[in-house]
């Protein structure tokens, strides 16, 4: 593993290379596609008996053994052959202009990533979107990706227990035993999922966000207005898909935006989403009653280029629901709401991206740019949570998807915030409804105000539920928010925390294989299998290092005891002492023993006394 | 603050004293009993116009300003003139035996806590438990106490929004708006609620756990085998309630347990629970196969005296459910649940919990030692959740709190372990029914099995929503669980964690004053008063710490941006211009906004055309 992070300017970038403790990166192709090759992490168990466990993995090209990763060539193009096949245009790139780096000159300028990719475009009519293909009854190759990822044990589920999906309650999602290429291209068509896949952005490993798929997560990077070494943000994307992100944010802010996003772009795995009002923002130095149309619309195309997979737009701030926020606890605690609902109320106009919303269709389909229709009015606090403001504001985002769906657009609906546990699930029912089941993408929700500094914990209540529910992607929190910038540790727990509430989400939906990993992890454990406990878990180095803190030699890697309780108390070597037992008990001694239960059960219930014989 | 730990042989210990940062200790005493002293702690905050904010306070005189702590003398005794009231019998002490320490002699011995206190306990007939009283129609002075703490902010929000209560779902608890001593007297004798208080236990500050009270949190303490000097002990009971356990279990083995516990007893504010079988085992050699009936009665008498105030009895574990644990993948994960099945199995007979239970009841009446019915076969696994073994437990301790509750005992029932999302309502459901809506005590549960090192978060998802459903207290879970010994930042990380699970679960049921602290909080929040947001927050320290990481200049606590957006892109403050700015505008101007958004939903709904006019 590589140094984790450069702070110099150097740009043959050190990032973190090599696999997750206790893994191998592995591809594996559906039967008849050996073209498409679809990355998974095996997890080798140390008991022979034990099958290797794999496990969904969003980590890129870095988690290889060996990686040969080169942040100035960008990673490989995977999809390179797929989107050269469908005979779309290509452009002369816009030309970069001063103020898309924030007037960075000389030494203060970051070059851009060199790596070349020429820029493609859709011509009008001419199908581009996932979208436009699966109503088309086209299946592309990111479905057939798509739906081989998200197979992931499935077949060894469906030939081991067949029971298993009706085990959970997934509240009208419809999840398949098994998933097609056809189903991934029926979940596209209808709206209820998308694949986040920027024509532009050709190193991109595909997948869907949808109810009915995994839930997925997303993690937030960004330089600060402190300048920040195109490195160091790479790195900050490599350290998130590390550890599970599914998709990751950039909400970079300040100078040389254009040309760290490039780095990002050509070296990330995962779809990377933006808010692209917070660029044009810079660009009209930073005073919201400035910005305009010309200036949005020219970010939207200088980022489509780039090969940003999705945009946060928050066309649903309209200016009839600013003074809904006036007596709120915590007014607008959205930066991109708070910037909108200040331009409409200073010009006190309807808002120029609900103005302009076709036009905004018109750019994002040409490139397969999904939306992601931001929720500009969320409530900030538990007192402010579903409320007239938010409610409106998610009646807007309704009508803005049909329009979307209308223009061939893939949309995805931002959500709460700040919400008690009793008001989650109406959050989600009314998405459903107003939003014709688009996927819906939140930010926890929070269940308490209390705890800054443990905003992981109680978003991560807020966020499981909802992902139960029928969220299908979870935007993490880390443990730094309301309070400052995330460092590495921070972002490691926010993204970790939220592997744990979707995992958590896909169980109690009845994913059909969701539960392998536990019960492998949970064998594991009753069999003092420490190292595989280890490499199952979803943080294998802290669940080592906080063993190791009371029991560090090796040896004690294979003791059937640990030091919470020691031999003596062993509740587990018990238990296995106890099995054997029970498994040389002749056939009556066991029938003699049911036989007590019952008799002891029909006593009680008739109010006999409490003693019974030991021996009836 | 003193130094944390002292980890040499000191008696005169040095335990953690002084206020919570940015908070004072106060006591208030209910309208017309002046001799009643209920601790609070006050949020004092820096804005004159907002009235400081009292929270529940379970760290006792430690949190004093200059709190003079002598733990030889051990706490001051608030309940003695009310026990002696009672005409309670003092008795001779059992004497203690050479067991009882584990043998330990010279250097090894830890000598007893020298405060000294007569030992109680009541006559046949005679009544002495807060049930019985109840039952006779008798308001004792705890329940007094308790109501008062209970009804900590009840008055502020009755005078201020009315409505709080119906806000919430509540699954059929019935919250009052307001907590008067005969509501308690009545949940008490119903065996809804409990106030475990040993009458032996005088320095107690009474506390209740019941579905219609405020949820609760325990955390577990106990030296392991290796040698523990007292005041480490209690300093891990002092650390636990100054972050807010409400109770705290010794699960202590190994020597010297019976002498530790005294310092812990006569230092503890808060009911100390124990699991009685884990000391009657270190009598025996550590073979379960050894224990008995007389050793365990021993045992309980002895713990009784000290003034132990619940007892963790594993009388659920019957013979014949000991093979329907036998295919489990996690098999019996209780200490307690493992040592009891073991004996069963090996003797072949019924347990001698089970077929004592009357004469266990008839011990712990004396003493008033309320009862927490063990979940031994509790699933360690998600595979195993809400399996037959679990749920013939289950029905079993229904049953033996029947017989507990005619005996004159408080009873309270533990609950699960591992489960998933989905299953946990049948669960709180099952418990109400099967034992007759005795307060139900959880460990988490946790929700996934794949995360070690993160189970405290794993567990506050399923503990918040079982809080939420109905639980009385929730068992802390750490982050070492399933891995090692929890140190002191593990345990504050427990404590904080749970917090917030049983905070979120008291603002989901409709708790009538629990958004109080959410409210000032996050006013404090929008106004950019840093340090009241520190100081509401359940863990000031950290808030503050974290925070001071990119911003630790003091003026930056006064201004008006965070490092996360910066002065430019700060939501808050855009959103407070716009108040201003709604606040400035004509009566005319509202109307003509209102207007515009119902006219634009109409227009909308009509299937209209998507722009509107700027101004209509």
């Amino acid at each position: 593993m590589n140094a984790p992070f450069n702070n110099g300017q150097s740009l043959i970038a050190q990032v973190t290379t090599g696999p997750v403790s206790g893994s191998k990166k592995v591809y594996s192709a559906p039967d008849d596609r050996p073209d498409i090759r679809v990355p998974f992490r095996e997890i080798v168990l140390t008991d022979p008996g034990e099958p290797a466990v794999r496990v969904y993995d969003a980590s890129g090209a870095y988690t290889e053994d060996g990686a040969a990763i080169n942040l100035e060539q960008g990673l490989p193009q995977i999809r390179k052959n797929w989107i050269e096949a469908r005979a779309l245009q290509s452009v002369p790139p816009r030309a970069v202009k001063p103020e898309d780096n924030g007037f960075a000159t000389g030494e203060r300028l970051v070059p851009a990533c060199p790596a070349e990719r020429s820029v493609r475009r859709a011509q009008e009519g001419q199908p581009v979107t996932q979208l436009e293909f699966a109503r088309a009854g086209i299946i592309t190759q990111e479905m057939i990706y798509v739906a081989h990822r998200e197979n992931l044990g499935r077949s060894t589920m469906l030939a081991g227990a067949e029971a298993r999906l009706a085990d959970g309650e997934s509240f009208g999602a419809a999840i398949p035993p098994f998933i097609t290429p056809e189903f991934v291209r029926q979940e596209i068509a209808s709206g209820r999922a998308i694949i986040p896949a920027n024509i532009n952005h050709l190193e991109l490993e595909p997948m869907a966000i949808g109810r009915n798929f995994l839930v997925k997560i997303n993690a937030n990077i960004g330089n600060s207005a402190v300048v920040s070494s195109a490195a160091e943000e790479v790195e900050k994307l490599v350290w998130s898909i590390r550890w599970g992100a599914d998709t990751v944010m950039d909400l970079s802010t300040g100078r040389n935006i254009h040309n760290i996003r490039s780095w990002i772009v050509r070296n990330s795995p995962v779809p990377i989403g933006t808010v692209p009002i917070y660029q044009a923002l810079e660009k009209v130095g930073g005073d919201p009653v400035k910005l305009d149309w010309e200036v949005f619309k020219d970010t939207l195309i200088e980022q489509a280029e780039q090969g940003v997979d999705y945009f946060t737009i928050h066309a649903g701030v309209r200016l009839p629901y600013v003074p809904l926020t006036a007596n709120r606890v915590t007014g607008i605690v959205s930066r991109g709401g708070s910037i909108m609902a200040r331009w409409c109320l200073a010009h006190h106009k309807e808002s120029f991206l609900y103005e302009h919303f076709e036009d905004i269709c018109d750019i994002m389909r040409a490139y397969d740019v999904s939306f992601s229709l931001g929720d500009g009015l969320r409530p900030g606090s538990i007192a402010d949570a579903n409320d007239a403001a938010q409610f409106a504001e998610l009646e807007t985002l309704g009508e803005l998807t049909k329009i979307a769906w209308a223009k061939g657009c893939q949309v995805m609906i931002e959500g709460p915030g700040h919400v008690p546990m009793h008001k989650i699930k109406v959050n989600m029912e009314k998405q459903l409804r107003e939003c014709g089941e688009a996927p819906f993408y939140t930010l926890g929700p929070l269940t308490t105000d209390i705890a800054p500094g443990y905003d992981h914990i109680t978003s991560a209540i807020g966020a499981a539920m909802i992902g139960w529910f029928g969220t299908a992607m979870l935007c993490y929190v880390t443990p730094k928010e309301h309070l400052g910038l995330p460092n590495r540790d921070d972002v490691k727990t926010g993204v970790i925390t939220y592997k744990i509430a979707a995992h958590a989400a896909d169980l109690a939906k009845g994913h059909p294989a969701a539960q392998l990993r536990d019960d492998a992890l949970s064998r594991a454990r009753f069999d003092f299998r420490w190292a595989d406990q280890f490499n199952l878990a979803l943080d294998p180095d802290t669940a080592r290092a906080f063993h190791d803190e009371t029991l560090p030699k090796e040896a004690h890697k294979v003791a059937h005891f640990c030091s919470m309780c020691g031999p003596k108390f062993c509740s587990m070597k018990i238990t296995q002492d106890l099995r054997n037992e029970v498994a040389a008990m002749s056939e009556a001694e066991r029938v003699a023993l049911e036989g007590m239960r019952a008799k002891s059960k029909e006593f009680l219930a008739g109010g006999g006394q409490v003693y019974l014989p030991a021996t009836s």
